[in-house]
Protein backbone atom coordinates (compact mmCIF):
# COMPACT_ATOMS: atom_id res chain seq x y z
CA UNK A 1 0.00 0.00 0.00
CA UNK A 2 1.20 3.51 -0.49
CA UNK A 3 1.66 5.85 1.96
CA UNK A 4 -0.62 9.37 1.59
CA UNK A 5 2.90 11.23 1.05
CA UNK A 6 3.66 8.88 -1.79
CA UNK A 7 0.56 9.04 -3.29
CA UNK A 8 1.44 13.14 -3.22
CA UNK A 9 4.43 12.86 -4.60
CA UNK A 10 3.63 10.85 -7.57
CA UNK A 11 0.51 13.14 -7.89
CA UNK A 12 2.83 16.41 -8.10
CA UNK A 13 4.54 15.31 -10.70
CA UNK A 14 1.77 16.07 -13.18
CA UNK A 15 3.30 19.68 -12.86
CA UNK A 16 6.83 20.52 -14.39
CA UNK A 17 7.67 22.90 -11.42
CA UNK A 18 7.50 19.37 -9.13
CA UNK A 19 9.40 17.43 -11.71
CA UNK A 20 11.93 20.12 -12.12
CA UNK A 21 12.20 20.17 -7.68
CA UNK A 22 12.50 16.43 -7.30
CA UNK A 23 14.40 15.50 -10.66
CA UNK A 24 11.90 13.29 -11.31
CA UNK A 25 9.30 12.41 -14.57
CA UNK A 26 6.69 9.84 -14.48
CA UNK A 27 5.98 7.53 -17.89
CA UNK A 28 2.63 5.58 -18.05
CA UNK A 29 1.26 3.56 -20.78
CA UNK A 30 2.02 -0.65 -21.25
CA UNK A 31 3.35 -0.41 -24.62
CA UNK A 32 5.93 3.15 -24.09
CA UNK A 33 6.47 1.45 -20.52
CA UNK A 34 7.40 -1.71 -21.88
CA UNK A 35 9.44 -0.16 -24.72
CA UNK A 36 11.41 1.70 -22.06
CA UNK A 37 12.46 -1.32 -20.53
CA UNK A 38 13.28 -3.01 -23.77
CA UNK A 39 15.53 -0.44 -24.38
CA UNK A 40 17.16 -0.61 -20.98
CA UNK A 41 15.93 3.19 -19.73
CA UNK A 42 16.98 3.56 -15.98
CA UNK A 43 13.84 3.76 -14.15
CA UNK A 44 14.56 4.40 -10.51
CA UNK A 45 10.42 3.56 -9.51
CA UNK A 46 7.94 1.21 -11.13
CA UNK A 47 4.39 0.46 -10.08
CA UNK A 48 2.11 -1.99 -11.60
CA UNK A 49 -1.28 -3.43 -10.69
CA UNK A 50 -1.43 -6.96 -10.22
CA UNK A 51 -1.14 -9.24 -13.41
CA UNK A 52 0.55 -6.87 -15.28
CA UNK A 53 4.40 -8.45 -15.56
CA UNK A 54 2.31 -11.36 -16.74
CA UNK A 55 1.79 -9.45 -19.77
CA UNK A 56 4.62 -8.48 -20.75
CA UNK A 57 6.38 -9.92 -23.86
CA UNK A 58 9.05 -11.62 -22.80
CA UNK A 59 10.94 -10.66 -25.96
CA UNK A 60 10.14 -7.25 -25.31
CA UNK A 61 11.60 -6.89 -21.92
CA UNK A 62 14.69 -6.33 -20.44
CA UNK A 63 15.66 -8.54 -17.57
CA UNK A 64 13.87 -6.91 -14.76
CA UNK A 65 16.73 -4.94 -13.59
CA UNK A 66 13.81 -2.82 -11.29
CA UNK A 67 10.99 -4.81 -9.23
CA UNK A 68 7.70 -3.76 -10.09
CA UNK A 69 5.68 -3.02 -6.50
CA UNK A 70 2.29 -4.24 -6.97
CA UNK A 71 -0.26 -1.46 -5.77
CA UNK A 72 -4.27 -1.78 -6.03
CA UNK A 73 -5.90 -0.84 -9.08
CA UNK A 74 -7.63 1.83 -6.44
CA UNK A 75 -3.85 3.22 -6.01
CA UNK A 76 -3.02 3.13 -9.67
CA UNK A 77 -6.21 5.35 -10.45
CA UNK A 78 -5.23 8.12 -7.94
CA UNK A 79 -1.54 8.10 -8.74
CA UNK A 80 -2.32 8.43 -12.21
CA UNK A 81 -2.19 11.66 -14.79
CA UNK A 82 -4.52 9.71 -17.23
CA UNK A 83 -8.20 9.80 -16.73
CA UNK A 84 -7.78 5.55 -17.92
CA UNK A 85 -5.06 5.00 -15.84
CA UNK A 86 -3.05 2.12 -17.38
CA UNK A 87 -1.49 -0.82 -15.37
CA UNK A 88 1.73 0.33 -14.81
CA UNK A 89 3.49 3.71 -14.17
CA UNK A 90 7.40 4.14 -14.24
CA UNK A 91 9.20 6.78 -12.51
CA UNK A 92 12.44 8.27 -13.89
CA UNK A 93 15.34 10.41 -13.12
CA UNK A 94 15.32 13.46 -14.77
CA UNK A 95 19.25 13.79 -16.54
CA UNK A 96 20.22 16.89 -18.50
CA UNK A 97 23.54 16.08 -20.52
CA UNK A 98 25.84 18.47 -20.78
CA UNK A 99 26.21 19.99 -24.47
CA UNK A 100 29.73 21.78 -25.25
CA UNK A 101 29.25 23.79 -28.89
CA UNK A 102 31.77 21.65 -30.55
CA UNK A 103 29.70 18.72 -30.03
CA UNK A 104 27.55 19.98 -33.02
CA UNK A 105 30.57 19.86 -35.31
CA UNK A 106 30.07 16.09 -35.49
CA UNK A 107 27.03 14.57 -36.93
CA UNK A 108 23.38 15.41 -37.48
CA UNK A 109 21.69 17.46 -35.55
CA UNK A 110 17.92 18.62 -35.02
CA UNK A 111 17.52 21.89 -33.14
CA UNK A 112 14.17 23.00 -32.39
CA UNK A 113 13.12 26.49 -32.12
CA UNK A 114 10.14 26.93 -29.75
CA UNK A 115 8.02 23.88 -30.81
CA UNK A 116 5.57 24.23 -27.88
CA UNK A 117 3.01 21.11 -29.16
CA UNK A 118 4.02 18.15 -26.74
CA UNK A 119 2.32 15.62 -29.21
CA UNK A 120 5.23 17.68 -32.13
CA UNK A 121 8.09 17.34 -29.71
CA UNK A 122 7.85 13.82 -29.46
CA UNK A 123 6.68 13.06 -33.37
CA UNK A 124 9.85 14.89 -34.17
CA UNK A 125 11.96 12.61 -31.61
CA UNK A 126 10.91 9.72 -33.53
CA UNK A 127 11.92 10.90 -36.87
CA UNK A 128 15.22 11.93 -34.90
CA UNK A 129 15.60 8.18 -33.87
CA UNK A 130 14.27 6.69 -37.50
CA UNK A 131 16.82 8.61 -39.51
CA UNK A 132 19.84 8.38 -36.74
CA UNK A 133 20.12 12.15 -35.66
CA UNK A 134 22.74 12.64 -33.68
CA UNK A 135 21.40 14.39 -31.46
CA UNK A 136 18.52 17.04 -30.49
CA UNK A 137 18.77 20.24 -28.84
CA UNK A 138 15.41 21.94 -28.04
CA UNK A 139 15.28 25.10 -27.30
CA UNK A 140 14.11 26.94 -23.53
CA UNK A 141 10.89 27.44 -24.50
CA UNK A 142 10.03 23.86 -26.11
CA UNK A 143 7.25 21.68 -25.02
CA UNK A 144 8.87 19.95 -21.60
CA UNK A 145 11.02 17.05 -22.49
CA UNK A 146 9.75 15.10 -19.46
CA UNK A 147 6.06 15.52 -20.14
CA UNK A 148 4.27 12.49 -20.53
CA UNK A 149 2.82 13.55 -24.07
CA UNK A 150 6.09 14.43 -25.16
CA UNK A 151 7.49 10.74 -24.23
CA UNK A 152 4.26 8.89 -25.09
CA UNK A 153 4.31 10.17 -28.55
CA UNK A 154 8.11 9.39 -29.02
CA UNK A 155 6.78 5.96 -28.75
CA UNK A 156 10.39 5.24 -27.07
CA UNK A 157 12.40 7.04 -29.07
CA UNK A 158 12.17 9.11 -26.38
CA UNK A 159 15.05 6.69 -24.99
CA UNK A 160 17.26 5.85 -27.85
CA UNK A 161 17.78 9.68 -29.14
CA UNK A 162 20.36 12.25 -27.07
CA UNK A 163 18.68 15.33 -26.08
CA UNK A 164 20.04 18.80 -24.96
CA UNK A 165 18.33 21.75 -23.53
CA UNK A 166 19.80 25.02 -24.99
CA UNK A 167 19.66 28.71 -25.89
CA UNK A 168 19.63 28.08 -29.63
CA UNK A 169 21.50 31.81 -31.14
CA UNK A 170 24.14 31.67 -28.79
CA UNK A 171 24.98 27.94 -29.56
CA UNK A 172 24.65 28.24 -33.68
CA UNK A 173 26.48 31.51 -33.28
CA UNK A 174 29.67 29.48 -32.09
CA UNK A 175 29.10 26.90 -34.80
CA UNK A 176 27.81 28.40 -37.61
CA UNK A 177 31.49 29.35 -38.94
CA UNK A 178 32.25 25.93 -39.19
CA UNK A 179 29.02 23.52 -40.42
CA UNK A 180 26.39 24.80 -42.08
CA UNK A 181 23.05 25.18 -40.21
CA UNK A 182 19.84 25.26 -42.55
CA UNK A 183 16.38 26.44 -41.54
CA UNK A 184 13.41 25.44 -43.28
CA UNK A 185 12.09 28.19 -45.33
CA UNK A 186 9.47 28.48 -48.40
CA UNK A 187 11.50 30.38 -50.41
CA UNK A 188 15.11 28.71 -49.63
CA UNK A 189 17.40 26.74 -51.63
CA UNK A 190 15.52 23.07 -53.08
CA UNK A 191 15.99 20.60 -50.78
CA UNK A 192 16.13 17.72 -53.52
CA UNK A 193 19.17 19.41 -54.77
CA UNK A 194 21.41 19.56 -52.04
CA UNK A 195 24.84 18.14 -51.67
CA UNK A 196 26.26 15.57 -49.51
CA UNK A 197 26.33 16.49 -45.50
CA UNK A 198 27.23 14.57 -43.24
CA UNK A 199 27.91 17.34 -40.47
CA UNK A 200 24.85 19.85 -40.24
CA UNK A 201 22.52 21.46 -38.07
CA UNK A 202 18.81 21.52 -39.03
CA UNK A 203 16.19 24.12 -37.39
CA UNK A 204 12.78 23.56 -36.99
CA UNK A 205 10.90 26.57 -36.25
CA UNK A 206 6.98 26.40 -34.62
CA UNK A 207 4.31 25.96 -36.63
CA UNK A 208 2.64 29.19 -37.30
CA UNK A 209 5.40 31.41 -35.95
CA UNK A 210 8.72 30.05 -37.79
CA UNK A 211 11.93 30.53 -36.74
CA UNK A 212 12.62 32.92 -33.89
CA UNK A 213 14.35 36.05 -35.35
CA UNK A 214 17.45 35.71 -33.41
CA UNK A 215 17.65 32.19 -34.55
CA UNK A 216 16.93 32.63 -38.12
CA UNK A 217 19.71 35.27 -38.13
CA UNK A 218 21.93 31.88 -37.69
CA UNK A 219 20.86 29.75 -40.22
CA UNK A 220 23.72 29.52 -43.02
CA UNK A 221 21.44 27.83 -45.61
CA UNK A 222 17.35 28.47 -46.02
CA UNK A 223 16.31 25.05 -47.80
CA UNK A 224 12.65 24.58 -49.12
CA UNK A 225 10.71 21.36 -50.15
CA UNK A 226 9.10 21.83 -53.57
CA UNK A 227 5.67 22.36 -53.15
CA UNK A 228 3.43 21.54 -56.51
CA UNK A 229 -0.26 22.25 -55.07
CA UNK A 230 -1.45 24.52 -53.30
CA UNK A 231 -1.08 24.11 -49.52
CA UNK A 232 0.17 27.33 -47.78
CA UNK A 233 2.68 25.05 -45.63
CA UNK A 234 3.61 21.68 -44.17
CA UNK A 235 3.89 20.79 -40.06
CA UNK A 236 7.28 21.40 -38.58
CA UNK A 237 7.42 17.18 -37.81
CA UNK A 238 6.38 16.52 -41.46
CA UNK A 239 8.89 19.17 -43.22
CA UNK A 240 11.78 18.09 -40.49
CA UNK A 241 11.36 14.44 -41.97
CA UNK A 242 11.79 15.42 -45.51
CA UNK A 243 14.69 17.39 -44.62
CA UNK A 244 16.15 14.48 -42.87
CA UNK A 245 14.94 11.87 -45.59
CA UNK A 246 16.90 13.99 -47.78
CA UNK A 247 20.00 14.62 -46.06
CA UNK A 248 19.87 10.64 -45.49
CA UNK A 249 19.72 9.51 -49.08
CA UNK A 250 22.07 12.13 -50.51
CA UNK A 251 24.62 11.19 -48.22
CA UNK A 252 23.89 7.46 -49.50
CA UNK A 253 24.61 8.29 -52.69
CA UNK A 254 28.09 7.87 -54.85
CA UNK A 255 29.89 10.91 -54.19
CA UNK A 256 29.66 13.52 -56.97
CA UNK B 1 -32.54 36.05 -34.00
CA UNK B 2 -31.98 32.33 -34.60
CA UNK B 3 -35.52 30.23 -33.99
CA UNK B 4 -35.10 27.20 -31.80
CA UNK B 5 -35.17 24.90 -34.21
CA UNK B 6 -32.85 26.59 -36.41
CA UNK B 7 -30.07 26.23 -33.00
CA UNK B 8 -30.97 22.60 -32.86
CA UNK B 9 -30.33 21.94 -36.13
CA UNK B 10 -27.01 23.62 -36.23
CA UNK B 11 -25.91 21.75 -33.13
CA UNK B 12 -26.99 18.51 -34.30
CA UNK B 13 -24.30 18.63 -36.99
CA UNK B 14 -22.00 17.53 -34.38
CA UNK B 15 -23.18 14.19 -34.92
CA UNK B 16 -22.39 11.97 -38.40
CA UNK B 17 -25.43 10.65 -38.43
CA UNK B 18 -27.42 14.07 -38.38
CA UNK B 19 -24.89 15.05 -40.93
CA UNK B 20 -25.41 12.93 -43.10
CA UNK B 21 -29.73 13.05 -42.51
CA UNK B 22 -29.01 16.52 -43.37
CA UNK B 23 -26.69 16.46 -45.99
CA UNK B 24 -24.69 19.89 -44.45
CA UNK B 25 -21.46 19.74 -42.27
CA UNK B 26 -20.00 22.64 -39.87
CA UNK B 27 -16.96 24.88 -40.26
CA UNK B 28 -15.63 26.99 -37.60
CA UNK B 29 -12.28 29.05 -36.49
CA UNK B 30 -11.53 32.74 -38.08
CA UNK B 31 -8.83 31.36 -40.14
CA UNK B 32 -9.90 27.93 -41.41
CA UNK B 33 -13.70 29.85 -42.47
CA UNK B 34 -11.03 32.78 -43.96
CA UNK B 35 -9.05 30.07 -46.08
CA UNK B 36 -12.45 28.14 -47.53
CA UNK B 37 -13.83 31.36 -48.77
CA UNK B 38 -10.74 32.39 -50.64
CA UNK B 39 -10.73 28.90 -52.07
CA UNK B 40 -14.37 29.85 -52.95
CA UNK B 41 -15.38 26.87 -50.79
CA UNK B 42 -19.08 27.28 -51.74
CA UNK B 43 -20.58 27.57 -47.97
CA UNK B 44 -24.93 27.47 -47.70
CA UNK B 45 -25.01 29.23 -44.71
CA UNK B 46 -22.97 31.50 -42.75
CA UNK B 47 -23.43 33.56 -39.40
CA UNK B 48 -20.77 35.37 -37.46
CA UNK B 49 -20.86 37.74 -34.77
CA UNK B 50 -20.80 41.66 -34.68
CA UNK B 51 -17.32 42.47 -36.04
CA UNK B 52 -16.01 39.38 -37.45
CA UNK B 53 -17.02 41.07 -41.30
CA UNK B 54 -14.15 44.11 -40.53
CA UNK B 55 -11.73 41.33 -39.19
CA UNK B 56 -11.83 39.76 -42.26
CA UNK B 57 -8.02 40.29 -44.56
CA UNK B 58 -9.64 41.70 -47.56
CA UNK B 59 -6.65 40.25 -50.16
CA UNK B 60 -7.18 36.80 -48.23
CA UNK B 61 -11.48 36.88 -48.76
CA UNK B 62 -13.49 35.76 -52.25
CA UNK B 63 -16.14 38.52 -52.77
CA UNK B 64 -18.97 37.67 -50.14
CA UNK B 65 -20.97 35.54 -52.60
CA UNK B 66 -22.52 34.65 -49.37
CA UNK B 67 -23.70 37.22 -46.94
CA UNK B 68 -23.25 36.89 -43.39
CA UNK B 69 -25.75 36.30 -40.48
CA UNK B 70 -25.57 38.51 -37.57
CA UNK B 71 -26.01 36.68 -34.48
CA UNK B 72 -25.51 37.47 -30.74
CA UNK B 73 -22.40 35.51 -29.11
CA UNK B 74 -24.62 33.87 -26.88
CA UNK B 75 -26.20 32.56 -30.00
CA UNK B 76 -22.48 31.78 -31.25
CA UNK B 77 -21.78 30.13 -27.93
CA UNK B 78 -25.55 27.58 -28.40
CA UNK B 79 -24.48 26.62 -31.74
CA UNK B 80 -20.39 25.92 -31.51
CA UNK B 81 -19.30 22.69 -31.49
CA UNK B 82 -16.28 24.37 -29.54
CA UNK B 83 -15.97 25.27 -25.81
CA UNK B 84 -14.67 28.70 -26.89
CA UNK B 85 -16.86 29.30 -29.90
CA UNK B 86 -15.28 31.26 -32.84
CA UNK B 87 -16.54 34.44 -34.71
CA UNK B 88 -17.56 32.49 -37.60
CA UNK B 89 -19.69 29.40 -38.57
CA UNK B 90 -19.57 28.42 -41.75
CA UNK B 91 -22.12 25.28 -42.98
CA UNK B 92 -21.19 23.47 -46.47
CA UNK B 93 -23.20 20.85 -48.23
CA UNK B 94 -22.10 17.42 -48.24
CA UNK B 95 -21.35 16.33 -51.66
CA UNK B 96 -19.73 13.29 -52.51
CA UNK B 97 -18.12 13.08 -56.21
CA UNK B 98 -18.76 9.82 -58.07
CA UNK B 99 -15.44 8.20 -58.96
CA UNK B 100 -14.96 5.75 -61.46
CA UNK B 101 -11.96 2.76 -61.04
CA UNK B 102 -10.50 3.84 -64.34
CA UNK B 103 -10.07 7.88 -62.83
CA UNK B 104 -7.16 6.27 -60.96
CA UNK B 105 -5.02 5.56 -64.11
CA UNK B 106 -4.46 9.47 -64.19
CA UNK B 107 -2.24 11.03 -61.97
CA UNK B 108 -1.49 10.13 -58.58
CA UNK B 109 -3.59 9.11 -55.42
CA UNK B 110 -3.40 8.99 -52.71
CA UNK B 111 -5.47 6.48 -50.72
CA UNK B 112 -6.47 6.19 -47.10
CA UNK B 113 -6.94 2.44 -45.09
CA UNK B 114 -8.90 3.03 -42.16
CA UNK B 115 -7.01 6.32 -41.05
CA UNK B 116 -9.00 6.68 -38.08
CA UNK B 117 -7.83 9.50 -36.67
CA UNK B 118 -9.65 12.85 -37.76
CA UNK B 119 -6.39 14.61 -36.94
CA UNK B 120 -4.42 12.40 -39.18
CA UNK B 121 -6.81 12.63 -42.23
CA UNK B 122 -6.45 16.24 -42.09
CA UNK B 123 -2.82 16.47 -42.20
CA UNK B 124 -2.74 14.10 -44.60
CA UNK B 125 -5.22 15.91 -47.18
CA UNK B 126 -2.43 19.19 -46.19
CA UNK B 127 0.08 16.86 -47.48
CA UNK B 128 -1.77 15.50 -50.62
CA UNK B 129 -2.58 19.16 -51.48
CA UNK B 130 0.94 20.24 -51.14
CA UNK B 131 2.67 17.52 -53.36
CA UNK B 132 -0.80 18.07 -55.89
CA UNK B 133 -1.92 14.52 -55.58
CA UNK B 134 -4.86 14.36 -57.73
CA UNK B 135 -7.28 13.04 -55.60
CA UNK B 136 -7.58 11.16 -51.69
CA UNK B 137 -9.44 7.94 -51.21
CA UNK B 138 -10.94 6.94 -48.23
CA UNK B 139 -12.09 3.91 -47.06
CA UNK B 140 -15.44 3.81 -45.47
CA UNK B 141 -13.77 3.22 -41.94
CA UNK B 142 -11.50 6.26 -42.01
CA UNK B 143 -12.20 9.43 -40.07
CA UNK B 144 -15.14 11.32 -41.55
CA UNK B 145 -14.43 13.61 -43.83
CA UNK B 146 -16.86 16.13 -42.87
CA UNK B 147 -15.77 16.04 -39.02
CA UNK B 148 -14.69 19.57 -37.71
CA UNK B 149 -11.15 18.17 -36.46
CA UNK B 150 -10.29 16.43 -40.45
CA UNK B 151 -11.32 20.02 -41.76
CA UNK B 152 -9.60 22.06 -39.28
CA UNK B 153 -6.30 20.03 -39.38
CA UNK B 154 -6.26 20.33 -43.25
CA UNK B 155 -5.82 24.17 -43.16
CA UNK B 156 -7.79 25.02 -46.00
CA UNK B 157 -6.59 22.02 -48.18
CA UNK B 158 -9.89 20.83 -47.61
CA UNK B 159 -10.86 23.10 -50.91
CA UNK B 160 -8.25 22.32 -52.61
CA UNK B 161 -8.05 18.42 -52.79
CA UNK B 162 -10.34 16.25 -54.92
CA UNK B 163 -11.52 13.31 -52.18
CA UNK B 164 -13.75 10.35 -52.83
CA UNK B 165 -15.06 7.39 -50.53
CA UNK B 166 -14.47 3.83 -51.80
CA UNK B 167 -14.04 0.44 -50.75
CA UNK B 168 -10.75 -0.23 -51.47
CA UNK B 169 -9.87 -4.00 -52.50
CA UNK B 170 -12.55 -3.81 -55.16
CA UNK B 171 -11.25 -0.28 -56.11
CA UNK B 172 -7.22 -1.34 -56.29
CA UNK B 173 -8.21 -4.75 -57.76
CA UNK B 174 -9.93 -3.61 -61.25
CA UNK B 175 -6.82 -1.12 -61.84
CA UNK B 176 -3.68 -3.08 -60.33
CA UNK B 177 -3.22 -4.50 -63.75
CA UNK B 178 -2.90 -0.63 -65.09
CA UNK B 179 -0.96 1.20 -62.90
CA UNK B 180 1.12 0.70 -59.96
CA UNK B 181 -0.44 0.43 -56.30
CA UNK B 182 2.36 0.79 -53.82
CA UNK B 183 2.39 0.40 -50.54
CA UNK B 184 4.53 1.25 -47.77
CA UNK B 185 5.83 -1.50 -45.57
CA UNK B 186 9.14 -2.23 -43.45
CA UNK B 187 10.88 -4.33 -45.81
CA UNK B 188 9.66 -3.29 -49.57
CA UNK B 189 11.89 -1.55 -52.25
CA UNK B 190 14.01 1.64 -51.11
CA UNK B 191 11.69 4.46 -51.84
CA UNK B 192 14.82 6.67 -52.92
CA UNK B 193 15.35 4.14 -55.61
CA UNK B 194 11.66 4.15 -57.08
CA UNK B 195 11.81 5.11 -60.87
CA UNK B 196 9.62 7.25 -62.44
CA UNK B 197 6.04 6.91 -62.03
CA UNK B 198 3.83 9.65 -63.09
CA UNK B 199 0.56 7.12 -62.65
CA UNK B 200 0.33 5.57 -59.20
CA UNK B 201 -1.80 5.08 -56.53
CA UNK B 202 0.08 5.04 -52.86
CA UNK B 203 -1.88 3.61 -50.27
CA UNK B 204 -1.22 4.60 -46.45
CA UNK B 205 -2.49 2.35 -43.81
CA UNK B 206 -3.29 3.14 -39.99
CA UNK B 207 -0.79 3.61 -37.72
CA UNK B 208 -0.51 0.81 -35.74
CA UNK B 209 -2.47 -1.90 -37.80
CA UNK B 210 -1.14 -0.71 -40.93
CA UNK B 211 -2.76 -2.49 -44.07
CA UNK B 212 -6.27 -4.45 -43.72
CA UNK B 213 -5.62 -7.56 -45.56
CA UNK B 214 -7.52 -7.02 -48.32
CA UNK B 215 -6.04 -4.01 -49.25
CA UNK B 216 -2.81 -5.50 -49.03
CA UNK B 217 -3.15 -7.55 -51.16
CA UNK B 218 -3.84 -5.45 -54.14
CA UNK B 219 -0.69 -3.66 -53.50
CA UNK B 220 2.22 -4.11 -56.53
CA UNK B 221 4.28 -2.97 -55.01
CA UNK B 222 5.76 -2.83 -51.23
CA UNK B 223 7.96 0.53 -50.40
CA UNK B 224 10.10 1.27 -47.42
CA UNK B 225 11.63 4.40 -46.57
CA UNK B 226 14.99 3.24 -45.45
CA UNK B 227 15.93 3.31 -41.76
CA UNK B 228 19.44 4.36 -39.98
CA UNK B 229 18.52 4.79 -36.66
CA UNK B 230 16.26 2.48 -34.11
CA UNK B 231 12.92 3.38 -33.86
CA UNK B 232 10.09 1.03 -34.56
CA UNK B 233 8.22 3.21 -37.31
CA UNK B 234 6.99 6.72 -38.53
CA UNK B 235 3.46 7.32 -38.48
CA UNK B 236 1.47 7.67 -41.23
CA UNK B 237 1.08 11.36 -42.36
CA UNK B 238 4.95 11.43 -42.22
CA UNK B 239 4.95 8.24 -44.23
CA UNK B 240 3.26 9.30 -46.88
CA UNK B 241 4.70 12.88 -47.02
CA UNK B 242 8.13 11.75 -47.66
CA UNK B 243 6.69 8.94 -50.31
CA UNK B 244 5.01 12.03 -51.89
CA UNK B 245 8.37 13.67 -51.55
CA UNK B 246 10.60 10.92 -53.33
CA UNK B 247 7.68 10.45 -56.21
CA UNK B 248 7.68 13.78 -56.91
CA UNK B 249 11.67 14.46 -56.75
CA UNK B 250 11.63 11.83 -59.31
CA UNK B 251 9.45 12.63 -61.43
CA UNK B 252 11.73 16.01 -61.90
CA UNK B 253 14.74 14.10 -62.79
CA UNK B 254 15.29 14.20 -66.54
CA UNK B 255 14.30 11.14 -67.78
CA UNK B 256 17.37 8.29 -67.86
Amino acid sequence: MLTKSELLRLRSLREKKHREELGLFVVEGEKVVAELLAAKFPFVELYATEGWEQKRVPAESAPPTLAARTIATSEMERISHFPTPSPVLAVGRIVREPLAPDDLRQGLTLALDRVQDAGNVGTLLRIADWFACDRVVLSPDCADLFHQKVINASMGSFAHVRTHTAELAPLLGSVRAHIPVLGCDLDGDDVHELSRLENAVVVIGSEGRGLSPGVAAQVTRRVSIPKFGRAESLNAAIAAAIVCDNLRRISRAPAS
